[in-house]
């Protein structure tokens, strides 16, 4: 199917970013920017938020659909390189998600690059994972979930939780995800003049801010190393991608890894689409599809 | 009563736009950093948005909070100097407020300089005011209100609408509100070492902006000049500043002039505060104990 006219306010929006982005790497700027992201996004209605600060003060975010489910919940990880992105600029789309899932999500707005390295955003979010679990929540009725890093983070969260000791969650949404951070993968080169978000050196310098001295090959940075092991330990995925995204062939790499380990995966190409095109929810007609597919999946999973 | 220690949060807020905001004018950048002035505040729990367009294709989110009277309203105008503010940024502060005025709130997406320069913003405005009309809701059940130059539309709105030959609402807000362009005003001298946010060139380049070739002493740009026989067609004001703020005596200078026409107003000084401490909701006591007024006096005003 050929991309919408709506789907191209995607592109426009991060040639944007992409043109106001300061060379200097002054990280204020860059997030600042980057929270525009919410633009792409239409408002959820019936949805209300509440900041919340769980377990020593990580800050997150409730996100409630009117009428939702109170006994399942996403625990929402934004995107943003580990180095931007927040729970105020992603608000919308953790809305209209939890609305298409039936229940809660609660956003972890955890610790950024460069001032925090690997492991504080994967801490953080595995902190708000234990947290809904000490809240009474099931591990069966939690679902990880979130775009770019924050799809790595919906993976990396539950392999990190069960090393851990916990129970793994009842399934996992990977949007766009950012699993392989030694910036290998074809779609990187082939997909270098379709995605106008991404270049390879800016990968690279996230990717470098993120990992400092840690094996950028480590599963719980890089989930496509995970072993075949550690992959039959996760909960069942839904990984969507962009086909105009350099990160595409992070999602079907390991889908095809994942499946041959024996995981349950869905894989979702969205053709002629950028990076996180799930944005462009209420908007687009691609990401309101793509929302709808997601929820009836994710219900299903976890019975919400 | 000396300032809490929480509400030392938006002078350091506004000491980082200060930093950041570009030298060149660039209002892409100077937008998006002014638009995490969200950070003051907390998410209003139980105020759920919508994102619609009316009367041709204005922008406006609606909050709209549980359990609010459906037949009241709060015409809403963000802040930034008519050239930058949004109603994401500001959706905190008019969601806080909605709620303390048991009532729903328009947020106005008006149209910003350098593009656009007076009558446009002033003129969406009215439109929205005018669309509220259309849809049932009774002029004295509408509030305007704003903070800064949202502060001054919330009493050039009124004004335009009753010229127009529009009836006035039930009641204006204005919060920190502009009031004059011209620049004058003693406390543009006193507060500059105390006000974090402005200053001198800073105020008159914005001025600038929104005038262009426009008077500024026109009262549909500056309500400080509004004749007598404008002021009595006003509906009841409330208006509050901060005491560090170099735009207090736009405040001040207005009440006392508003009060000799008759007109009542209410005045409200935050001692030690900066521009719009209402910003704070739900993080500092005094601005919610700001807001706890104002929605006390809306709802006598208007019966919601």
């Amino acid at each position: 199917m050929a991309p919408s006219k709506e789907s191209g306010a995607l592109a426009e929006l991060f040639k944007s970013f992409a043109q106001n982005f300061p060379d200097d790497g002054n990280v204020y700027k860059q997030r600042a920017i980057y929270d525009q992201v919410h633009k792409a996004a239409s408002e959820a209605p019936g949805v209300s938020y509440e900041d919340i600060h769980i377990a020593g003060g990580i800050p997150c975010k409730w996100v409630r659909p009117e009428g939702a489910s109170k006994k399942h919940a996403i625990v929402f990880m934004h995107g943003g390189g580990f180095s931007f992105g927040s729970t105020n600029g992603h608000r919308k789309l953790a809305a209209h998600l939890a609305k298409a899932c039936n229940c809660l999500a609660l956003s972890v707005e955890y610790r950024l690059t460069p001032e925090h390295v690997y492991p504080a955003a994967l801490d953080d979010c595995v902190t708000a994972y234990q947290w809904l679990l000490d809240q009474g929540f099931e591990a069966k009725n939690i679902v990880t979930a979130g775009d770019s890093c924050g799809g790595g983070l919906s993976t990396t969260v539950p392999l990190a939780a069960v090393k851990r000791g916990l129970p793994k969650p009842g399934a996992a949404v990977s949007i766009s995800p950012w699993y392989d951070l030694t910036g290998a993968g074809e779609t990187m080169t082939i997909n270098e003049a379709n995605d106008v978000l991404n270049t390879k050196p800016f990968v690279a310098e996230l990717a470098k801010r993120y990992t400092k001295n840690a094996k950028m090959e480590d599963p719980l940075i890089s989930a496509l190393f995970a072993s075949e092991d550690e992959l039959r330990q996760l909960p069942p995925h839904w990984i969507s991608a962009g086909g105009y995204d350099m990160l595409l062939d992070n999602a079907t790499r390991f889908a095809e890894k994942a499946k041959k380990a024996g995981l349950e995966v869905v894989l979702e190409i969205q053709e002629g689409q950028q990076h996180v095109m799930e944005f462009m929810a209420g908007m687009a007609p691609e990401a309101d599809e793509s929302l709808r597919k997601i929820g009836e999946w994710v219900r299903q999973r976890i019975g919400s």
